[in-house]
């Protein structure tokens, strides 16, 4: 028998103001009746994820932040730089939920046998909205648990192990045999490293400091290269001959990084070319950019050659690329391994109202490599 | 009856050297005999085009360039910064033929009725090392030119009329339907405006010059914005609402306006959405880099949202792309066009010792718009 559902809940707004502030807050809404294909899903477990952070913050200066109200019910309120509002005028005015996935238990469900089915059951959802008590989603949007799962491992079902597959499906349609990946030592980026090793697909890893090459070293990689080394250079570019790697993904987004990769797989692919070519080599070099740990502006050097593309990668627009039969196909694959392939860790669980402590907030706004925050919403 | 052949002849060769420096010169060559397949095509009139620069001047600091030997016969050394030193590693000690294309008569011919077809006939071809008195090229690498055309007329059939069909034709290939285009009151850009008027496709010129401006209004150019206006932002993104253009291609390379054009397309596509989203807009925007002008990086600012992509476009792969039934499609199209739509217009005439004096280096190593110089090899 599924708990009784309340008639009103907690959720989690971001809200862009005019007097060029973001407000986060928690307010009260009304559960919803489910329609007849949704279910309504009791939050258990949701991430804060670095896609989640553009919608949650809005560019906001975390670190003039001050929150107000009490501990349980707090108000955060942080100033919007002017390049940052100008980006938002769209959202001046309107409290915009947040939060991509989570999992839960499905506490009603709509007449349709679909969502009959899964009622009492733990399920994953990637509805946006997630933080929250509760969250009425389509049942196209829930991942049904393999029996005995914890919503805990369920939260993380959707971005990062579609973002790790969607990578590795990429990389096929595309027509390269291997990978490159910055900021490698994240949670996605080891889910990465899993999965290349169980498919024999040559990954090289780019981490920033020593303890991450140790710790990718010890889940198995092969390949992890340090940038913040004088020799990062030519140990990728060695990587890269070793491995014929032709397509990164980076999550940093700014800076030289892109451009060093493609410089260096510019090297490698001459250095099998053996002879000179004027407009570089022939050989297509790409870089999708997924994320934006560095803000700052991307500068490309421009030193190789003519066959590069740069792009922007999101999971969303890949998911349309290979269709409902692909998503069911990485969706079923990734409820087989929740608990291995594509586990997730946390450094902290927080509430609702723990989300939005100042300390809270600065910390998961820094997307610190291996720090993880989970809302446990209904805490 | 065509004239006699010389056993040898003069070819102007570009070397770097171990030194550090490159060197310009002219030296004499044996003149071949044609194999079954080819034509020997005596070169009358050969174009400095910017895409021959990158060979011809290897990176060299032309401003540091000296000159030795007669008038007649001149040897230009420039030093290479260490930069262009690594980058031409390949070219150590290798002299080097320039020139991507000329045209000329043909004045000795294979044994294949298709060679044999064309002996004394005007060709273009583009089959480098043009830059010499006579060229020994493959059949398939020659356009015959309509009755009467003057090899001067016919000297840039390739590289700017087929860069401009290619424009058009990847516009198609990639679904837009709509051109941007930089640094376009080039030879080239002229040629964009003309086909594009033909075409009905709605093109939007980016210039850097009030007197650019006048010069593409007078061909017709509808859309014209100066990228040295305050108002330059507003004036593209104006221009871009009227015309949906989301594919652009940038000869200037270095800088910010590829990442310029991206966020005024991303403004224009946010405009006709209506409503905020958190990743931008779903519009897929594309910018090709095709020349560098501008030599130093791209800089990216990424406020654009994540639907974009950015690449080298080169001639070559793109006639690799549409294969050998779509390359003779336009060049059939361009021969029929050598004095009008595809016309080119040169300010100054040059022999092969005038081409290494060092004011006609120094002017067009410049790449200054409007300033292109032809080699007459024969003179």
């Amino acid at each position: 028998m599924p708990p009784s559902v309340p008639a009103t809940a907690i959720q989690l707004q971001s809200l862009v103001r005019s007097d060029e502030t973001v407000q986060l807050s928690l307010e009260t809404v009304e559960v919803p009746d489910p329609g007849p294909t949704e279910v309504l899903v009791r939050v258990e477990a949701t991430p804060i994820n670095p896609s989640d952070l553009g919608l949650l913050l809005a560019g906001a200066d975390v670190a003039a932040a001050v929150v107000s109200g009490p501990p349980d019910w707090p108000v955060v309120t942080a100033p919007l730089p002017a390049a940052a509002m100008r980006a938002m005028a769209g959202r001046v005015g309107v409290p915009m939920p947040v939060g991509n996935e989570g999992a839960g238990t499905v506490v009603a469900a709509g007449s349709s046998p679909a969502a009959q089915a899964l009622l009492g059951k733990t399920v994953a959802a990637a509805g946006g909205a997630m933080y929250a008590q509760y969250r009425c989603v389509d049942v196209t949007l829930c991942l049904e648990l393999p029996d005995g799962t914890r919503a805990v491992d369920g939260a993380s079902s959707f971005v990062n192990p579609m973002t790790a597959l969607g990578m590795v499906e990429t990389m096929r349609l595309e027509n390269h045999s291997a990978l490159v990946h910055t900021a490698a030592a994240s949670n996605l980026g080891q889910m990465l490293v899993r999965v290349c090793t169980e498919e024999k697909i040559p990954l090289v890893n780019i981490v920033r400091r020593p303890e991450q090459v140790d710790l990718l070293r010890s889940l198995g990689a092969v390949y992890v290269v340090n940038s913040a080394t004088p020799d990062f250079m030519a140990d990728l570019t060695a990587a890269l001959k070793e491995t014929s790697a032709t397509l990164a993904f980076d999550a940093t987004g700014g800076g030289r990084l892109t451009s060093q990769i493609l410089a260096c797989m510019e090297a490698a692919a001459s250095a099998a070319a053996g002879s000179y070519s004027r407009y570089g080599s022939t050989v297509h070099k790409q870089v999708y950019i997924y994320g934006s740990l560095d803000r700052g502006p991307t500068e490309l050097t421009r030193n190789f050659g003519m066959a590069w593309g740069i792009g922007g990668w999101l999971l969303t627009p890949f998911l349309q690329r290979i269709g409902l039969d692909g998503i069911v196909r990485l969706r079923n694959r990734v409820a087989a391994g929740l608990t291995t392939t594509f586990a997730s860790g946390y450094t902290d669980q927080v509430s609702l109202p723990g989300a939005l402590a100042l300390d809270a907030v600065a910390a998961y706004s820094r997307q610190a490599t291996g720090q993880k925050y989970l809302i446990i919403p209904n805490r």
